[in-house]
């Protein structure tokens, strides 16, 4: 089966034909909503959260197709292949760990017939130590002062969880840290930053697995620069997550404490890793990290064990290809009535853009349907001020509402309207899953609403580390899924070379500028020429 | 014309055609670009900003054609009817007089037959006396302590653009100065800035055209129950921006101060009234927001006046439509390489899908065509390393790319392989636009780039004040111009009144349960009662 495009296998074609009944009018969700029992029968609860699909343009025949296709793609027999050990990331030939990252039992996992348990427990332990050490006051910088700026170095997958964590559990981190996110090669990135912090009380976490991305090494070296100025010895500053053996593993390199990560977890998967976890120790403490771990357990087991019609990720999974490839929609919104959870869609956004944002199978075959669709989202109710009109009236585009029953701060609530904030949020929240989905029909042309636009709502009871480690969980598994669905290679990201490769030859040139202020540049492509001229130009 | 549908007209079909014709091998961007004088015939500079769209996919006679649907549409004589203050919110009957904020000049404009420019310079001179009061000390907090955080309370256009803004200009700000957002209903919004801020030397600027948005108003319920318990009068600590006569303009709510904004300036289009005024000239001082208007006014009169070929507002809407409606893309990216930009996409984000996303043209027939497209984005080089690899090889989606020329943090950069940060990052702003648009063949599958993906690059010469102002405005008419184009109203909303008529019946239920406890919830929608019910249920 794996040697045939897609849009031929029967199930895919049943898919299809499904799709074509669901435009007709009797199949507007204004009709599928009024079911008998259409939450009961269109919600699971499961790993520690609640997923509700009941406004999503399906119906039992549909669920019935989805659910064979999981079973015809074997997802969870993949599931539990890539939980082992399995080398699913083809291209690279390496396993796909990240569960085995927050795994506490000891029983064994392998790659390429090594447990690797005993290492990420390791690490988990250096990390609780080291935080504790600096907590305590046993770590301090050089001048005897306790570290009160923390700026993590890194991007991309080094970079966008962590953010989204440490924005979600602020409300519980030490008031006395500022966690800050050095990630753009952009100077300003830096100079926004150095103006704020005192080298002297300053720890910088520096995340790479190669310990040469560009980005991170440039301001490694404007960091470094800083320290200098300021006095400081990187040496007492600085520490390093990063692969045996790199650069940044190299007595030659001396820091503070390195912590390692592994190939067979990647960037995007790696918020449970030292990646995440030596940041978030040091911000919420290593107690809180380890239950961020817990919860993510929790998720995976529930993703790999649970039957598929009860497998919350997997079901959001089946949807959200029945949104793309059968329904057409090629956008994803994700909407959190959160405002801690605000970070939430730009790691989405790059979890699942990067993994599933695919043009070949792992056979290397063509796809003949398009993968990942595009995630974007803002914090509910403000999107309901900012582009919500288009979601009502415009072009229709799923979206994934994101609910939290508790509040961090709901002991400081006054009412309005009768009514508390925190309740408020959720009248909106209710409301809009609502008017999206049954539209309404009215005499002035402007005031109409066709309707019919699906979405889901996932809650979770609290703001609690667990409960971030489950959401985090939940939407790797979903991804994952979506990519055994395709067959294609979530865990490599080939795409991104290209735009590399010619950066590193322009950088070349203007190297050569810098050097020799006579050197003309390359006219073979003059639009690069110009710009170039452009960037020399403008210097003072 | 205007009463048959867009796709009847000869104009459509023959950009139809065109886009038949684009499809072809010999159109793809890597051919075109290597046109003879390709960049100096598709870019413009104009009202201050460079617009470079060699990477679009247009030839000659598709500009032709695009130049003669401008004309047909009689883009700019409906501009400049706006600017002189033509009702073009027909729905609501009203101006959209956002470029008479900006005017200089005392050439009168005239809304209903009165001109507007002596009560907008007159609050202009209001914002500039009391912003050098809070500056020079005159005007200070209840307890005689300076100013020291200032919380916007407004949401969607009376916060993005706001946000915007501030964020491009953090660097002239006085770090004296904390500025902060409560935009959010949400109780963690306020939670988060309250455990931050000191109730003595706090300054809220209350937002609201109506003072009746319910999200603005439940955080003014909060805002004053911190004051009271803090001991801190309102009127010595609260400004309101809002319209005359308003609940905000009433004497019975005594306020440090009152500014006035005009139903003749929609939330979205705001920022260079009041609505920004305000905090922008507390933030980084009166003077700078009087640059920031003399750029945009600079960028309005090149809309106005500019023709067409050489007018960079409009030839960016004529792309935008023709890549939406013509080459079929949904989404469009915004990718500033700047981090100070990093609030450019979520503006522009509200600007153009909340005027754009509509069903029906201003007689009220409905639209054949899909009006706007979906914004998403972040700042590069950050989303190379997110979502850049479906950019790359997954589906395709044309990009605003922002250039800067000179950076805000200049003065602090190392070299790293021969190179500065900045330079770094124009190497990777260069390099982006020409691989997505050239791609690449390869032996491996998974490393084939298949290219011909549309950019621009628009590029400022540094963070001014006037250049963030062109930024605004060059914006803002983009998508006024695409909404001529499709003869629809981008100036009202009635897309978000379903959502907030559903939420006020269920705000309505929850008030009567937090009056009697023993109320039940109304079960004809169980699926709304299942979550007032989770909420309910959750409190301790």
């Amino acid at each position: 089966m794996n040697d045939q495009a897609l849009t031929s296998w029967p199930i895919w074609q049943k898919l299809r034909s499904s799709a074509e009944k669901m435009e007709l009018p009797e199949y507007h969700l204004k009709h599928l909503v009024n079911q008998d029992n259409r939450l009961e029968n269109y919600s699971v609860s499961g790993g520690g959260l609640f997923y509700d699909y009941s406004r999503q343009r399906v119906d039992s025949q549909v669920m019935g197709y989805l659910l064979e296709l999981a079973d015809t793609r074997s997802l969870s027999e993949k599931f539990n292949q890539m939980m082992a050990g399995a080398h699913v990331n083809v291209t690279e030939d390496r396993a796909a760990l990240h569960t085995a990252a927050r795994q506490f039992s000891n029983e064994p996992v392998y790659d390429n017939g090594r447990d690797v348990i005993p290492e990420i427990k390791a690490v988990r332990n250096q990390i609780k130590a080291f935080a504790q050490a600096v907590h305590n006051g046993e770590i301090k910088g050089a001048a005897g002062l306790p570290f009160r700026d923390i700026v993590v170095i890194g991007i991309g997958g080094s970079y966008l969880g962590t953010e989204f964590v440490a924005t979600a559990l602020e409300g519980l981190a030490d008031k006395r840290i500022n966690l800050h996110f050095l990630s753009n090669v952009d100077i300003d990135n830096f100079g926004r930053i150095a103006s704020r912090i005192s080298a002297e009380t300053t720890l910088w976490i520096v995340i790479s697995k190669s310990y040469t991305t560009t980005e991170t090494m440039a301001n490694l070296n404007q960091a470094k620069a800083f320290m200098k100025a300021n006095g400081v010895p990187p040496e007492k500053h600085l520490v390093t997550v990063t692969s045996k053996k790199s650069p940044g593993d190299d007595p030659e390199n001396p820091a503070l404490a390195t912590f390692h990560m592994f190939d067979y977890i990647g960037g995007r998967f790696s918020v449970t890793s030292a990646v995440g976890g030596v940041p978030l120790s040091l911000y919420v403490g290593y107690d809180r990290f380890e239950k961020i771990l817990k919860g993510a357990e929790e998720m995976d087991r529930h993703a790999a064990e649970a039957p598929i019609q009860k497998n919350a990720p997997l079901l959001a999974a089946l949807i959200s290809v029945w949104n793309n490839n059968f329904l057409g929609y090629e956008t994803q919104g994700i909407i959190p009535y959160s405002s801690m959870l605000s970070k939430l869609a730009p790691h989405i956004q790059q979890l699942y853009m990067e993994s599933n944002g695919k043009a070949v199978t792992i056979q290397g075959m063509p796809l003949d349907i398009d993968s990942g669709v595009i995630v974007f989202g803002e914090p509910g109710t403000n999107a309901q001020h900012s582009f919500f009109q288009l979601a009502h009236q415009g072009r229709p585009f799923p979206i994934d509402f994101i609910g939290v029953v508790d509040p961090v701060y709901g002991e400081e609530q006054v009412t309005s309207k009768g009514v508390t904030n925190h309740q408020e949020l959720w009248a909106n929240l209710i409301a809009q899953s609502q008017a999206l989905a049954l539209g309404k029909a009215d005499r002035n042309p402007e005031s109409t609403f066709s309707g019919n636009r699906p979405s889901a709502i996932i809650l979770l009871n609290d703001l609690s580390p667990e409960n971030i480690g489950r959401i985090l969980s939940f939407y790797e598994a979903k991804t994952v899924f979506e990519a055994f669905i395709w067959d294609i290679n979530p865990f490599d990201q080939f795409g991104v070379e290209l735009g590399k490769t010619m950066a590193s030859a322009i950088r070349d040139e203007i190297a050569r500028k810098n050097k020799n202020p006579g050197y003309e540049f390359d006219n073979r492509d003059p639009v690069r020429k110009f710009y170039l001229e452009t960037l020399f130009n403008s210097k003072p």
